[in-house]
């Protein structure tokens, strides 16, 4: 055999996924975002694991209008008969600058025990990142919000339930205190954002940072469906799309260079 | 106010989805695919349309290798620093071929009951859309599969779950009396594929056709979550994509055209 | 060897392309659409087609805010990393709606002339086409434009370098004569817009009507280039796509749905 | 007016684009190539930058079979009415690994003329960069190549066009003695291969290393459309796209995991 993988594999009779009978084991017994939990970590979520998976990935489905919205809506526009295309279209502004900092929380977490060990106190712990990063010419990733100031709503009921659900963990408590004594250093409460809530539940869920970000974007696309959906409800001349499309058109001024 | 969507909006301390609150209705209280549903039909899912949905996402996320997930480690080869283009590039490929017989099942379904009412015998009413069918030169969608010969595992989990949920309704029937009939005909038992039977039971919740396959690449994105995890882990000489690389270019006859 | 193709190979010191050498042969020597041409036909083209290949995909290549380079713009500002992702954006929506009519033009006139040989003439010809579409319930593709009323400069322009370069074939002249008809049948003048001038161009310069829109998609993504460049240029909070998407965000009424 | 663009715009007689009509000064008057080149500079390019610029993207365009032109094709397999959406897939591996180089080259070139001045002698101003690269732990992008050893011959090539006219500037010049030190210090020769060049060259034509990608990318979407054509033209059976994965499917191993 010239190649392996551990994700699936069909016979006439059944379909293996990570060592599991998809009909038998799967189907019928998971949430659609327990199969992205057992692609990560090869083996199905405690009943905990999934109640936490989920709530973290409908808190970063749905924003309404967003760059990537409008976009899948501009792209449903020219092809309507590829829904998929809208979609991805959607999907691939989903890089670095809105969610990267999803990531960024959970390297800068998991590294930092990594390297200073379990033993710190975690204000010591959180002092020691600060200074870091500061030293390094770093910002914290996970702070600040356009909209949701001084909290961000989601921030507190995603740590609420990770608490109830054993998910508050170390990473989680030392982002809060890097918070606390960030804001103290500032003067000011700066919003802890519910990416970086996430990136530090996430890394409390034992989930590698490298695969952090591509929990979201499987979110992501989950939530654009609502976007084609509305665009196919609406009608194309009414839809968001067209109408966007025609107020920049008749909107924008062509700079003409002088030559 | 130029434009309008009924998807979702924030405010300083709260975000709105389809008039519920975020935070306060919806994280921690439904899985991920009821965010589609939601989407889809603009209210929560009871808990049986819930596990339904759950249910046919799961049948379908996941299959190892297809052309889609092999796309997504190509494309991860060469822009490991953009998984989301990884992801949207296996999206691409969920076109008419694979999964558009799950819309057109469900498009054949709902427009013979618009067409003929909901009077007549489900036994006559297959005979009916198999000679029209037949008189139009067009297949009927949702038949054959290239492995699961003569019965696909999914479609009997999912029809009897389905009849457990009350989701095994008129278009489940409907399918199910044309499948029997097309085989009679045959002479042969053909397979009743999963993209068919979902197709059908998409259409018993009243989903509209046109919004069907949306689904289906929102359960495809998920799956390709494991695919990326697994070029991940595997390192980039001993991933899959390197390694299907690696073979084609060092098995490919380059032919000459003669001048 | 398990696979094959003539599109290109390399080995230590050179690098084969159709059959040419593309240091000794191409570079230098051919144009940049040369190699679409190259790929599409497998040999080099004449002088007349690259410059009226040239012609038609410059276009088509530019056309300031569309759906498309909006995408792509709402892209780059989530993904300014992978400026890859912002033009594949902008390419997903060239569908049916914009572009789908340059393959139909296309088709319709291969197909004519494969049904109808060429021995009618120009006339009677196209008074069957159009009582064919008619018929069949079908619009003929390649007229109207929302702005160029009631011609399009370019079509004007690219039949006049047809002429000039020899490609004023058969399905250009069919297409002229269904346009005249058509618009006596209408009673007023309706646009024969560029894409379809293109359509009829590309049948002359005998291009199989399935891969006429690739080479569309490939000139959009020569001219979106221009759009990431502008954001860049412009910087992210001057740019066209963080400006149109704040105007949305500022401009959208959220409709609450009363439950 | 609340957008603005210098991209283009249309009216009813006429089109614009960066101050020029587009089918009385660009149609039939610069090739495709010089459109990127507008969008880049804002002028027409002059001959010799249009024959350069062709000959740098014609150098860049077609592989063969690569990662990416592999998932344009396994694209095409379950897409075959969205073309675009199967050249999409195929850029989106125009990433860091195979492409990033030649923004690099581009950027170390530019920001070493902009930190040292112009005063320096190349050989000093080498040794500099080497050592600076070396104390930052970076290695010097566009050397090496697994294939092209010791020479590519597409760096020979642009490198003597680019001599003829009037493009193997400092940066160039810069590039050539930091690769004629490094293989010194190395003490063997390693391949300065086509993307460092290019890099280099386009430095010399005084684009900004921050679109120095983008062109990169345009020139991929002309080649992929040769891999289309090819898919269309063998069929689907004997398309490389479904060999390719008929020979994955039926030589994969699946690693059950134990439980």
């Amino acid at each position: 055999m010239d190649f392996k993988t551990k994700t699936g594999t069909s016979s006439k009779n059944d379909i293996q996924v990570y060592g599991f009978n998809l009909t038998e084991d799967l189907v019928g017994n998971i949430t659609l975002a327990d199969m992205a939990f057992l692609g990560a970590k090869h083996r199905k979520p405690t009943e905990n694991e999934s109640k936490m998976l989920n709530a973290l990935l409908v808190a970063i489905c749905e924003h309404g209008f967003t760059p990537s919205s409008i976009s899948t809506r501009l792209t449903y526009l020219g092809a309507p008969e590829a829904v998929q295309a809208s979609i991805a279209s959607g999907l691939l502004g989903a890089g670095t600058v809105y969610l990267g900092a999803m990531e960024n929380v959970a390297e800068l977490l998991q590294t930092t025990y990594q390297k200073h060990g379990d033993n710190k106190d975690t204000c010591e712990m959180a002092a020691t990142v600060l200074k870091e990063q500061n030293e390094a010419g770093l910002q914290i990733p996970g702070f600040g919000h356009p909209v949701h100031k001084p909290k961000d709503p989601r921030t507190t009921k995603l740590f609420e339930i990770a608490g109830d659900l054993g998910f508050y963990g170390k990473h989680s408590k030392l982002l809060t205190e890097i918070h606390r004594q960030f804001c103290v250093l500032k003067g000011k409460t700066i919003t802890l954002n519910a990416v970086g809530a996430i990136g530090a539940i996430m890394a409390d869920m034992d989930m590698d940072y490298r695969i952090v970000k591509s929990f979201a974007v499987a979110s992501r696309a989950v939530g654009l469906v609502a976007h084609v959906v509305e665009e196919i409800e609406t009608g194309r001349k009414e839809g968001a799309g067209q109408q966007i499309f025609d107020y920049v058109e008749s909107h924008t001024n062509y700079e003409v260079i002088d030559r």
